[in-house]
């Protein structure tokens, strides 16, 4: 078995919105597509990744280094013993040869695209769904049926802060969602605070709302901030402050009891041992949220949960930040806490299957190989025009 | 003033050199030139800027996302508050709008390689050596003369191990260097410390030879060459772990008394600030060897260096990695404590001014405006080449 040919291309997925930190109005992915020369069923085998969004297309370090290096290497050396499958563990250390350690982005990026292609060709072959294969591989030998996803949005609205926000959860709900979440971090305090009783109002209860700083604050803005929401019990307090401001989180915990979350923007199984060691997050309450692309792909994901295991966490503490289907397979085979959702933005690229919409707050997982792309028309449409030999 | 075009390309720098992680035989740099309308003698001002080794060109980055945000920017958006020159501040925050916090890889170092230009142009339209205008405005108003410099190499030669590595040193000493450095972790404790021993005999005193481990080690290797290199008193002991494994630093100097030396895979002023608050480096005798091109540039340096005067170190403990004119005019104003060398590799790239040659251990600086390229007839000959408008 090889990889046969390999497509690339830059795709927009800009979008209108802003976090607090960042505008998404240039945002792109990367989409990729590795052809082999396998059968399942009379048809070829093609796999295809892209990137979660928030850290733009990654096609020149996919064309200047990684793309190379797997075109460059023996085929033979990219696959599990019994040469009828990729091994992704081996692939990835093709890609990684020659890298330094340290200064974990973009290339953790490029990397995970890879890696994504890798196991949609990897469950096709196997012709299971990947988080089946996961399950068996990795976890205990089920994969859950259905995943709790929840839709983050809860954006900020110029004149209407209060009534534009509640029709944007009104329509979550509408959709099938049951729990959301909402930025904050972009007004002051006290304006902040109405909004999230607005949104309170609308889903039904704090346990059922989340709110996402994006890594904005300060400690005393953090601090502040964690007392304003303490009395309202929301689901949890994310990123308050810099990913990277392990002192920050290990504070804010001593301070606001509930809930905490962050993890998305650290890309290496290094930087979560150091959140584990040093941010002082509780293995019984908070929420972890690393995304499996964006850090170099399953491959160091899986790492990062070994990371998790040895200090003390159950991966259903993992909720993925991605929104996408892959993160989907891995939270259902691995028995994550469940996926996040980007309803309405970031189309076609988030969202699941087409024959699998929310329910309950829930989305089940489609009976085909690989990673379910091919019961997602609009994805498959970007993929065909753009990847198509 | 305004820039008025920019060209970049990349350039091979690849060597038959290895470290203990990666081999450089693929190695490449971007370069980059930024003409502007400023005239200083009658001539045109254009700042020169490129990546230190180690980390691959960046062109991708540079042409998807930095350059147009360059290009796009209201020029007086990238101006001091005269108007007569570039701001590198402001033109570093249009760089990074919209890029999210944490990932600080490959971004950082294209940032860096239009940061090294940006601050060439600065000084040139001030009409003098980077070094004094960095000395006035973030230094003690002196530069340092001359910086002293340290040869880094000391690489494996199989089936010769010794006398070929005595070879090199002696090389070293011919050119004018008095300290050097050498890779361990190659090979097995026992023969790298006869490789240590050697190295020794012709430097003269351990003193002047530092040892490098390129992050290779897990904590029990770097415990047992820590042990075995103790008796030696070698100059310093250079990442033994992986570069984000502050614990194991932390353990490392526990027991290592001697001098300890890191942080060149550190990209940002938040991992530095990780490193002195969990790494226990010792600011009366450790080394810190952050790179001011590969991590955002000289702008993020000089956050790094607020972080390490509020944690109670003296710049004097730092000696960047890089080994290029752009380190040694930084070195020199800011009076760091030297600057890294690589004789005979990553030329014309690594090495300093034509006039400037090494004597006893250190190199001045030419008297010339901007980072002093101009006297660097090999270097500018590879601008010229693929730079020119």
């Amino acid at each position: 078995m090889r990889i046969t040919d390999i497509r690339e291309a830059r795709v927009s997925i800009a979008s209108d919105i802003a976090n607090a930190y960042i505008s998404f109005a240039r945002m792109d992915v990367s989409v990729l597509a590795l052809y082999t020369d396998a059968r399942i069923d009379g048809r070829q085998v093609v796999g295809y990744g892209f990137n979660s969004n928030g850290r733009y297309a990654q096609s020149g370090l996919l064309r200047e280094r990684f793309l190379p290096r797997l075109r460059e290497a023996a085929p033979a050396s990219l696959l599990d013993d019994s040469g009828d499958n990729l091994d992704p563990f081996r692939l990835w250390d093709v890609l990684m040869a020659n890298e330094k350690p340290g200064g974990h982005g973009e290339r953790s990026v490029a990397v995970g695209i890879i890696d994504m292609a890798v196991w949609d060709i990897v469950a096709k072959v196997e012709n299971r769904p990947l988080a089946e294969l996961l399950a068996e591989r990795y976890g205990d030998g089920v994969a859950d049926p259905r995943v709790a996803v929840y839709a983050a949005g809860g954006y900020y609205y110029p004149d209407k802060q209060t009534s534009a926000l509640q029709e944007e959860m009104r329509d979550y709900l509408g959709m099938g969602y049951t729990c959301t979440k909402m930025k904050i971090g972009g007004v002051p305090l006290a304006e902040d605070l109405a909004r999230v009783e607005a949104a309170i109002e609308v889903v039904g209860e704090a346990g059922r709302l989340a709110v996402d700083a994006n890594g904005r604050f300060d400690l005393r803005t953090a601090l502040a901030f964690g007392e304003g929401l303490a009395p309202y019990g929301v689901r949890w307090y994310e990123e308050a402050g810099d990913p990277l401001d392990y002192a920050l989180q290990q504070q804010l915990g001593e301070h606001y009891s509930a809930p905490m979350a962050t993890g998305e923007n650290l890309f290496s199984h290094h930087d979560v041992r150091n959140l584990l060691r040093y941010g002082g997050m509780r293995p019984d309450r908070d929420i972890l949220q690393m995304d499996p692309v964006l850090g170099y792909g399953l491959v160091e994901y899986l790492r990062m949960l070994d990371e998790l295991r040895r200090h003390g966490w159950s991966p259903r503490r993992c909720i993925p930040h991605g929104g996408h289907q892959f993160a989907l397979q891995i939270a259902a085979g691995l028995k994550l806490g469940g996926n996040e959702s980007y309803p309405r933005v970031f189309a076609p690229f988030g969202g699941f299957a087409d024959s699998t919409p929310v329910e309950n707050g829930q989305v089940a997982l489609p009976a085909m190989p690989g990673i379910g792309f091919e019961d997602k028309r609009e994805l498959m449409a970007v993929f065909d025009r753009h990847l198509s030999l």
